[in-house]
């Protein structure tokens, strides 16, 4: 067999495995969208032998002989060979070198620990729940074990998620952005300018979706290789082939769904943005989940709460909506599109404190993982980090500690993506105004053609040709850094609350 | 190993093919109704690795093992596991005994069959589509040999679709139909009564929508397991433990979208009607075609074409939709339901009528197998028995020899199981009546569940326990006979007609 041979035997076993995933894919999106209730045993057998199936495919032995084979040759291989080789072989060694016993008891675990902590979560009774992390910590340390993080098993998880990153990185990342963070917060929250609440009512959901599907597809989102749904949560699942992603509608709250639906359309252009042909090897995939944030959050933050982006919409907007919106002023929809508030709520954060919730997660799992804290400490911790970051002490551990799923999952080391996702947006952001000048009059015209392009040729093209930190280097010519985003957010939020 | 964990593993196995299956359904279904239109290469790589899988699964030598061990235990097995022995075994036998090689070319010459046939339809071209029906009668001839049927390879496909059905019994049946059919439907289309075309004008989609699900949820349509959408052309597809129907709405031809989502609900009350734990095993499973159309045919005809039907509906019908009906009597409002007119399109016909087409279709199948009618030849005996049948000449072979798909999938011995269903259909039908005093009864006051309940009991419940005649028999008491088709459709047809 030459190494031709065994090249394409590899990738069209790698695309074997995405085409597996992509079918999972949709189970779970329908699952969400269209299931009939009654219909959950089913799906759940379909999704469990898949999933089965998907395995076998990713850890096939001849998987490993080709990657041995290829990474055996004389001599530095093509670019692209080594990006498959490097991925393919953290792919494969993270599915072979898992015993199959730990896996399926690591999925009993999670199915116990996601009941227990919805169970839980609704008495507010942390002491129940605590047992369930204790558990995903050790499992999670055993996993990193296996694969040779044996030592940093938090940095394992932080990789994971974002190829490259270290727990030491992030928390030096995180650090700086604090320090400046806080106090910039404090000021836009002590402003006497304040978003005026409850100011929109009764939005029909038809028009609302007429509206979000025009920006969504006017910002470049193809609509002939995805769609848009209604589900309980909003989310985006498929690949760039077949994109889909859903939105949740509230009559008295046309931003909620029109920022979400924004959002979810930035992780869909980043997969649409991947050549077809490349779709399911390292080459057409998405670098990890921080670099996916940063696409989500800049079309949702820093184009869709622009100036210019509104000078375009907001005439449609009022047009769709004249009813509703006559008594609202340009000013007053301006700063709606912008309100900054401490919650106790991540999801209800807006992107000023949204930061400082991830913080927050950071801090403790980090703790955590050095045996630093002990579960039983947690509420106080995080009630402690609260009040210092956001200023708020939970009333209850619902509020606090037990809010957010992740941890019932064993998803450790995933909060830190948001925020890093947040980072890049602006960092790219910058770069994409320097190289790209009059952004601002496109946006106003309605076109948005040229940014897109930037990214998909700086970004979505490039799949996971360079790791989290490298991608940002080879885009902007720097080092990630949280001054991007402080920068951001001081020229957006600070003229606005000024007054 | 014991021969119960012999048979436990088997049971197991066959599930795994089945669940296999519905994934394979699911992504039929969504392809229909809700792929974007530039996602069919990702979809046609999902369902062609998916069918890869299920061949693996369903040919696995272990079923074959299982299988033997298990026929080879001395002494008559449990009545459950002679059934699952019987078609595990036809199953597994009709899946190995084709050479890869072979499934592959027919699945090729298919998709290359349909695309010639969909152009050729186009354009009226039976010349060009012949060589291609040509090659698939070579093709179900050679696929006959493989499986034991060298010597009658019309009888495998018919068996293929109803088991223990054959031409000739098939053939006799149809002889005995015929003889009495044709005077009849003559008699009926040479009445003074006619139903007044174009009465429906401007029904509402969102109101028909809400109208047709209320009918079939009162039928018994369980939407917690099931649930119906749009589509082109309407279909059926998924099991019992998730059901998806489709339907396709006209706003000037409300009864269409009405009785198709009757007849698809029909099918669904099968799937519906198996036990969830057996499905996926030959307990489980329906018994083939024509039982499967005997059950949307029995509610679309017997039951939603009656009299006690509509007394229950009319008042709902004309209450959702007062506008459009102001103007149509009762008597018209009837006869629209039961309009007997003959078509040259088989889809179009009415229920009457419609058998014919299929006797025309089996009886050139049956020559076409036999040698006795050359693939060229087909134009001419088609038209001729058109004449002869429906009193109608095709004017050209799109309205004539090509206008279904059906060959251009190599699908011969398919047509019949739709009149055997409507012969079925009638014949349970009298039987029902004769247990269940009443019925008419309970139909004008809307309840259903004493008919369901005993299609359920009767057919749905028993799997493939008995073959297509074997249930028949074990049903009605007696062997299959078109005899109580003709009396239902005299006793439907000829007092309305009769004016």
């Amino acid at each position: 067999m030459t190494n031709d041979a065994a090249y394409e035997e590899l990738i069209s076993r790698l695309k074997r495995v995405h085409v597996l995933g992509t079918v999972n894919s949709l189970l779970g999106w329908d699952e969400q969208v269209n299931l009939p209730p009654d219909s959950a045993d089913l799906r759940a057998e379909q999704l469990a032998l898949l999933a089965e199936l998907q395995h076998a495919a990713a850890s096939d032995p001849r998987v490993g002989e080709l990657l041995t084979l290829l990474e055996g040759r004389p001599g530095e291989p093509a670019a692209d060979q080594k990006v498959v080789l490097k991925y393919g072989r953290r792919d494969y060694d993270r599915v072979v070198k898992l015993p199959p016993d730990f896996v399926s008891e690591k999925a009993r675990h999670s199915s116990k620990a996601f009941h227990a902590w919805a169970e839980c979560r609704g008495r507010a009774d942390f002491a129940g729940f605590a047992p369930f992390i204790q558990r995903h910590i050790e499992l999670a340390k055993q996993e990193a074990g296996y694969l040779g993080y044996a030592a940093a098993p938090y940095d394992y998880m932080i990789d994971r998620n974002d190829p490259g990153m270290t727990a030491e990185a992030v928390g030096a990342l995180f650090a700086e952005l604090k320090k400046e963070l806080v106090p910039l917060m404090r000021e836009i929250v002590g402003s006497r300018v304040k978003a005026r609440p409850g100011v929109f009512h009764g939005f029909p959901v038809e028009q609302q979706r007429t509206f979000l599907h025009a920006v969504t597809e006017r910002i470049g989102f193809n609509y002939r290789r995805g769609r848009i749904d209604v589900s309980l949560h909003p989310f985006c699942d498929g690949s760039g082939a077949d994109l889909r992603m859903t939105t949740h509608f509230d009559e008295h709250n046309p931003l909620n769904s029109l920022f979400s639906a924004i959002h979810e359309t930035g992780h869909g252009l980043y997969e649409q943005g991947i050549p077809i042909e490349r779709q399911g090897t390292p080459l057409g995939q998405p670098v990890g989940m921080a670099v996916h944030e940063s696409q989500s959050r800049l079309w949702e933050n820093q184009v869709a709460r622009s100036r210019a982006f509104w000078r375009f919409f907001e005439p449609r907007f009022r047009e769709t909506f004249s009813a509703q919106l006559g008594a609202v002023s340009s000013d007053e929809l301006y700063l709606a599109v912008n309100a900054v508030r401490p919650t106790l709520i991540r999801v209800d954060a807006d992107e000023v404190t949204y930061n400082l919730h991830i913080i927050l997660r950071f801090e403790i799992e980090k703790q955590l993982f050095a045996g630093t804290l002990a579960v039983a400490d947690l509420p106080a911790a995080w009630n402690a980090l609260a009040q210092e970051l956001l200023g708020l002490t939970p009333p209850n551990d619902r509020e606090g500690v037990l809010q957010d799923v992740h941890w019932s999952g064993g998803m450790f080391g995933y909060f830190p993506s948001y925020c890093l996702g947040n980072m890049m947006a602006a960092q790219f952001w910058y770069k994409a105004q320097g190289d790209l000048p009059g952004l601002d009059d496109d946006f106003a015209k309605g076109d948005f053609s040229r940014l897109l392009g930037w990214l998909r040729r700086n970004i979505h093209e490039q799949g996971r040709r360079y790791d989290t930190r490298e991608l940002v280097r080879a885009v902007t010519g720097e080092a990630l850094s949280p001054k991007h985003l402080l920068r951001y957010l001081r020229e957006r939020y600070l003229p606005l609350y000024r007054g």
